[in-house]
């Protein structure tokens, strides 16, 4: 039975649910693909997430490695192929907790940097399951600088092997997922030594563990890193190696090689490993941040449907916490960015797949922009939504806090993407410098990307916006983002030409403008993610209410960016005080309008109560009943010896040396 | 030995550490008192938290327990008291890691709700630990609105007894620490009815567990709510009452009595029952809230000089993270929040001392002041503390994430303080009606409490900053400062009566304000900690480098304020756009300044190793070999199940099944 609290918001939807469901996963035929497969992973116990609450990092790790190997099964039994349609719902329908992820992203570095030889020889070996591999890139003491890696491959003419070596404790590999425990193989990043002379970072597979009894190989140290702030599931690990000697035909030889004699010889472009982060960092979207996001929302909205709390008018039942305003200005703008991101991620998808096809044909002017973009959204999309979670959480008062209401979890977890395939600050760096370049060319006319020709335009106007629904015109509050994100790239990089020609040396110059290039980097993103928002909606069909709803969330999106951040906007008297009051009027009456149909909103996700895995936000929306079925099953409710042990002889005074 | 990179860091040193220390902790006296404590609770194993980060919830209230009842031993030993000086530093020293903290809830309720008859029976018996206390107010369908909670309390005039019921599910009590496993007696919040008539909220006193065998009392069910994001060492319990008899007497009855024949009698004023919750938030700021982001700040601050990471420079060793601005502008802030929030506290701690010798002495007038200023203050901070955490935990990439860098832990227990002992939002809200009070108060001539009078002068001035350095005065912030906190009240307050004379009914024009009265009721704290650091600067000796470097703390977190929120001060044109350039070179200025004295700043704070108990903040900073040598030491580095279970079988293709 449903909660009637949650079933009369379903009621009122102003538009149709089943739609908006197909709209987001990209038609009607995707959502009959993608059910079908959460079905058979839901109905399968051995796929079960109810007890992973009460896990230890141990018993996490055992889980996903069984739900591994039993994936190889289920797909035999349901004829799903790595290239067919329910592929890519299967990590979705796991919730990621599943074993040998780093498995992949072994296959995929010999498919990338491998010889034809190389890939004819692993590709096959990998698919079979024959090894386990993995990826060791990242050191004790380094991450992002890929050239201060300090592990060395040193090439033994006489052997015609390379011996390699982590030289010191922060050369160690660390963090690797599967390298821990799982993984029979990896590739080792290292410095490449032939007769003396570096010739930089090369990738060598090197077996780490016996494909006999799984016993490390000589000269292997490695284990696990223990505890995280969550994916107790990953067997992240560390690998320490003192010569190793692996064969010549081990490194990667599709762009270098190193022929018998120790000649070195670089052959085709790398420029498409690039291509391969920006892949990564791309594909993380989906899954890792987005999903975490909609998830959170749907748990808060329907728990706030729920929990009724204080009065909002005397003599009345208390009111649902939905209703309160502040309420709704924490949830409705996650909600907002949800479905925005979920846009900017088909935007990114398709410039991807033309950049694709644009490599293929050997051209590759989009690199740069397209690691822009990636760098950038990666960055804006992880720390918004990340707060987005953060925010959910903290909405839900003390039950969020519960681990049982599922959000701690998908905040620790998605955290971890603010972090990994590249630190958030870093690549916004990147799309900084990428932007001050475009900037100069674009102003001295040169011919620069799409999506920074705005940049050429030097515009001094005003907003134009007379009254507050003016701010609900998508080409005012546009306009308004495209102005900012002028603004703050033209003004740091004035500062940078001032210090420069002040005589402060380039890269100092360029560290003390790091700040407001960071600011200058997110501007853009969030212009970017404004404008294509209102393309999208601007494109809907107008049928089953579904553009209408849209479009009141990309208002939402675009000026709660702008009631967030005033000062972006009234700096240079784009925006006057007044319009700036403007906003607010409109943004709050967003709240109002949006509140009405944000159950609709967070249904239209399709979630399962499994997936969401949350005692507060279940379709039917029994809270209190769950919670306290679920707590019961905790071990902590099992017999503790702490009561004989310590509480009895305190109690009973008889603490023999109190 | 200490790692160079750390160790020339305070070779540079412009103020004396151990002179800032004593300022920290009162006096030097202090400093060697609290340093006494902290020796002998970290010189005995018992208290080791050694192996925190890999325990589980059950392995973590079994060492609580065991450490709460050593903890006795040892205050006898030691000849400690709890009226003593080094009692306030016990809690500290233990990190908050032991059980029985709501034993101390319990009886201070007694104390101050029950009559000298009560207090006389059950203190005695609590201080001697013949009984173990909790506190059980929060249900689980029912949190800030103590109206709305739903336990009964019936009073049987037969039996001269209260009959008390958890009638429904949601009138469950959940969330009581020490009662899920520990408690023998709880003191019971329910709506107490006599002859039908209901009198509200009150406090009874009630065993649940047995004192000879630990079981449940007939009528009692209890247990623990499970897992949560943080405070595994606590039992946080939940509780069901089916028709529990305890006797007339059970009632805390200092202000409100039920006699013999069903007579209710109030007495005395119940106006000290907010003194209460104003202590509570108050005492919580430091060690909950202060203490996490000072540890993390100097595990931070020492991290991000050891850790190398690219070329600031081209040619040169790879930097030192914290030379870069953006890693500056990370952390730095956070160190000046600490000190700022440090000295708010000091300000708030000397109120309410004031407050309650005014109280002893019947007068209760500054209670509404207290009362606003404490729930905004205990907002305010728990918000600006846990962000800052975060960020230190984001500012240190992939090791900030290992539980063994300290970091997590410390984020997800400060996060708490975010929503326990009332709902931010909510305690902004009530610091927010205060606001409107005095300000609709002040302008109508009438007298208001020292910390508002601002709000009476209506200023349309403009900021008076001619250049940069002018920003450093702070005369100049605090005005600023107080002049945002006007506007934002006043422009409510106008919005509001706006509203009202529209025709919209108050509660609905009140709910139509509180994202803006939010913002007011912010704004004025900011106002009240600036001003109270500027102030307090003022003050300082000018020997040892002490004022220079806290002057410069105080701009700092004046400054960084007005550059992270830059439309509040933009707003009304009180600061122009060339105005706020200065500040915001100022700001970036002042980063390049501290940046030299930081980790001097965070030697001050004066927690030692076992403290923090973090893989990255050693004093010594030798943070990969502690990371290596304590990952070796987790239990996923012990043998698993999972290679003959399912490794072995995939390897060798012997899945039975596949």
């Amino acid at each position: 039975s449903v909660n009637p609290d949650l079933s009369s918001e379903r009621q009122t939807a102003s538009f149709s649910v089943e739609k908006l469901t197909a709209l987001l996963d990209g038609s009607a035929e995707q959502t009959r693909i993608r059910r079908a497969v959460v079905e058979a992973i839901e109905s399968d116990p051995v796929f079960s997430r109810e007890n992973q609450y009460f896990q230890t990092q141990n018993e996490r790790y055992e889980a996903a490695v069984r739900k591994a190997v039993h994936l190889q099964k289920k797909m035999r039994e349901m004829g799903w192929t790595e290239n067919g349609p329910e592929y890519k719902y299967i990590y979705r329908a796991l919730s990621g907790d599943v074993a040998f992820l780093l498995h992949r992203v072994f296959m995929r570095s010999i498919s990338v940097l491998g010889s034809d030889k190389q890939i004819a020889k692993w590709i096959p070996l990998a698919t079979q399951h024959k090894l386990i591999g993995s990826y060791a890139q990242t050191e004790l003491g380094h991450g992002t600088y890929l050239q201060g890696l300090e592990t060395t491959a040193v090439f033994d003419t006489a052997t015609q092997e390379f011996i390699l070596n982590t030289p010191k404790i922060s050369a160690m590999k660390w963090w690797p997922g599967d390298m821990g425990r799982s993984a029979t193989h990896t590739v080792v990043f290292a410095q490449l030594y032939v007769h003396g002379k570096c010739y930089g970072i090369h990738p060598f597979i090197v077996q780490i563990r016996s494909l006999q009894d799984h016993s490390l190989c000589p000269g292997v140290t490695a284990g696990d890193i223990g505890p995280k702030m969550n994916f107790e599931h990953i067997d992240n690990g560390y690998l320490l190696l003192k010569n190793v000697r692996i064969p010549r035909e081990n490194m990667l030889s599709k762009f270098c090689e190193v022929r018998p004699d120790g000649t070195y010889v670089r052959q085709g472009s790398q420029k498409i490993n690039y291509f391969t982060m920006t892949t990564v960092r791309i594909s993380l979207i989906s899954d890792e941040v987005l999903t975490p996001l909609m998830k959170a929302c749907t748990i808060a909205i329907r728990y706030s449907v729920v929990r009724r709390q204080s009065k909002l008018k005397p003599g009345e039942q208390e009111a649902k916490i939905l209703d309160y305003q502040t309420q709704q200005e924490k949830l409705l703008p996650q909600l907002a960015a949800a479905y925005a991101f979920h846009f900017t991620n088909d935007y990114l998808q398709e410039l991807f797949n033309r950049g694709y096809r644009e490599i293929q044909r050997k051209n590759f002017d989009m690199l740069p922009e397209l690691h822009a973009l990636s760098s950038g959204f990666k960055a804006v999309i992880t720390q918004h939504c990340t707060a987005g979670v953060d925010i959910c959480l903290r909405a839900c008062g003390g039950h969020g806090y519960s681990l049982l209401s599922g959000l701690p979890s998908l905040y620790t977890k998605i955290l971890a993407s603010c972090i990994y395939e590249g630190e958030n600050t870093i690549l916004l760096l990147q799309t900084a410098r990428f932007l001050i370049k475009c900037f100069m060319a674009a102003r001295a006319g040169q011919p620069v990307p799409p999506s920074v020709t705005y940049l050429a335009a030097v515009k001094h106007g005003k907003c134009p916006a007379k009254n507050k629904l003016d701010f609900l015109s998508p080409d005012i509050y546009t306009e308004a983002y495209q102005h900012v994100a002028v603004r703050l790239t033209s003004s740091t990089a004035a500062k940078l030409q001032d210090l420069i020609q002040s005589g402060v040396k380039k890269h100092d110059a360029w560290n003390q403008c790091t700040v407001q290039l960071v600011q200058a980097a997110k501007a853009h993103c969030h212009y970017i993610a404004v404008k294509n928002f209102a393309e999208t909606v601007e494109k809907l069909e107008t049928k089953a209410g579904i553009q209408k709803i849209m479009k009141h969330l990309c208002d939402l999106f675009a000026l709660h960016g702008i009631f967030s951040n005033t000062g972006a906007f009234l700096h240079d008297g784009y925006t006057s005080a007044a319009q700036m009051d403007m906003v607010t009027a409109s943004y709050l009456d967003l709240l109002a309008v949006i509140r009405k149909d944000a159950v609709p909103l967070v249904d239209a996700f399709d979630f399962t109560d499994k997936s969401l895995n949350s005692a507060l936000g279940s379709y039917n929306g029994q809270v209190y009943q769950r919670l306290y079925e679920w707590a019961q099953k905790s071990p902590t409710n099992q017999m503790s010896p702490a009561y004989e042990r310590y509480l009895k002889p305190l109690l009973h005074n008889t603490l023999s040396k109190l």
